[in-house]
């Protein structure tokens, strides 16, 4: 489907979607460009890359695919770097969890060739980063969102549509602005909270024998309070306000909890607990399969 | 080790406990108790009970081991009803997620038999509730913690050690006070944190829509949700006082992070997430196994 792939960015969702390409005969060479040099030696290494480039600008030069896969703060950045070495057929996307930043920098980096651009989101990761857990199988079955805006030509928005399909994925297609808002409720707000769990018991005495208690219950609710710093830092400031709009929500929502509590409202708590727990557990993770079987 | 066991409320916890004993020969006859006459019937035919009473009393007049195993703030209750048919030699515990509540109503209760009653907390659960899902492998390899007051006996005490330690648990001891602020900080707030981002979410427009996106950091995040309303309740209730201080806590601890974000702080931020991190990938879940290997 496409001959050359460069691949600015080698860690774990740029790593995995060069292995499922590879392994899905969907490209022939991918060339990479990350600047930590034993980034790159260790995807040479793993096969993620088939060659290396010394630049972002010249790993662009002869592809015609183009994957942005940095902390999404970086993007544009390097959109800029590449802007000037990307062939007039490239199609450029992304992996990153928040789109109007993205959307916004692609426009001022590229300029006329902003739709070339399309903006995805694969719902997909690790609580470990780097390219060493890169994994072919972690996009299998899953959601991937594009965003694209009215500059993005239907072209390269129907190739990416292809690709994430022939890689076993349902594509789902949204706005930018609900995107972030929906994703700062479902993702980067829990990942917040498991962050910032951790820092409130950290920060308490007895901090040590406190955590050695933890079960398989915050085994699971604080998995993701494990996620890269660089990466989550990014997501948080480039959805900046959508954050601080679902915060709010959930501290005004952790206060009707403790309100029933202070008043030791069995009923209220019950009733609460019950609408929570019953839409919980209702619940079914998107995915390929699940689709098929509606 | 135990010729008859009386199992006062027949559900996950309580189940389980029997039928893992009964593996282990560890107790002959299970008599049980529910005030749902269906209920008992399901734990016959699962064979966590070899007989039934018509009242918690009967059911404890030749039992050699009591457990009590219902939502927390019913315990007072049950004990008071069990009180005047319990066997001078019998030891009674339960399995219950809050300790110091659980004391006390021993102490009303029991009165001068109080020194039987042996507080008890095997860390364990699941996130579905009710006999059906009892499971003897619930306990194996977890974390019990027993919490004796002045009161309590040392015989019962080494009873209910040496029963669980024979299940295959770690059993530690702690004051319940210690335990209760513990245990809100590590499971309560977590489950309390868990059904307040349902509730957020489900009181936000697009609610279904916005649910439908969760990927796998959402579903192991608010897995513990879908927890059993009556069990959280009365949990929450009976730890009010821990539970209000660790909500201030961790507001504190997500205004910390949204400062960080509305100054737009990316090094603060960084800094933040980085210590959350690692605290959380250096985290080990205490079990028997984990505790061998030290």
């Amino acid at each position: 489907m496409f001959h050359r792939l460069a691949l600015i960015g080698c860690g774990l969702m740029g790593g995995s979607l060069s292995l499922a390409m590879q392994r899905a005969g969907l490209v022939q060479n991918v060339i990479g460009y990350s600047p930590n040099p034993a980034t790159v030696q260790e995807a040479l290494r793993r096969g993620v890359l088939t060659e290396t480039a010394g630049s972002a600008g010249l790993a662009v030069a002869h592809a015609d695919l183009v994957v942005v896969a940095v902390p999404v703060a970086a993007t544009g950045s390097v959109l800029k770097q590449i802007a000037g070495q990307l062939r007039p057929d490239a199609v450029v996307t992304d992996v990153g969890s928040t789109k109007q930043n993205v959307i916004d920098d692609a426009l001022e980096a590229l300029g006329a060739r902003a739709g070339q651009f399309v903006p995805a989101h694969p719902i997909a990761g690790k609580e470990v980063a780097g390219v060493a857990h890169a994994d072919p199988d972690l996009y299998r079955d899953r959601l991937v969102i594009l965003t694209p805006a009215r500059h993005t030509r239907i072209g390269p928005l129907q190739q990416i549509t292809n690709l994430w399909e022939a890689l076993g994925c349902k594509v789902q297609t949204m706005t930018p602005q609900a995107h972030d808002a929906a994703f700062a409720a479902v993702s980067h707000l829990p990942h917040m909270t498991a962050f910032a769990l951790m820092h409130s018991i950290l920060h308490q005495d007895d901090a040590a024998d406190t955590l050695a208690l933890g079960g398989s219950g915050f085994r699971d609710f604080t998995r993701i309070a494990a996620g890269d710093p660089a990466m989550w830092r990014d997501i948080f400031l480039c959805n900046r306000e959508e954050m601080l709009r679902q915060t709010e929500q959930l501290i005004a929502s952790l206060h009707v909890f403790t309100d029933a509590i202070a008043k030791c409202d069995g009923e209220a708590l019950h009733a609460l607990i019950s609408e929570a727990s019953e839409a919980r557990s209702q619940w079914r993770m998107i995915t390929r399969d699940e689709n098929a079987r509606l």
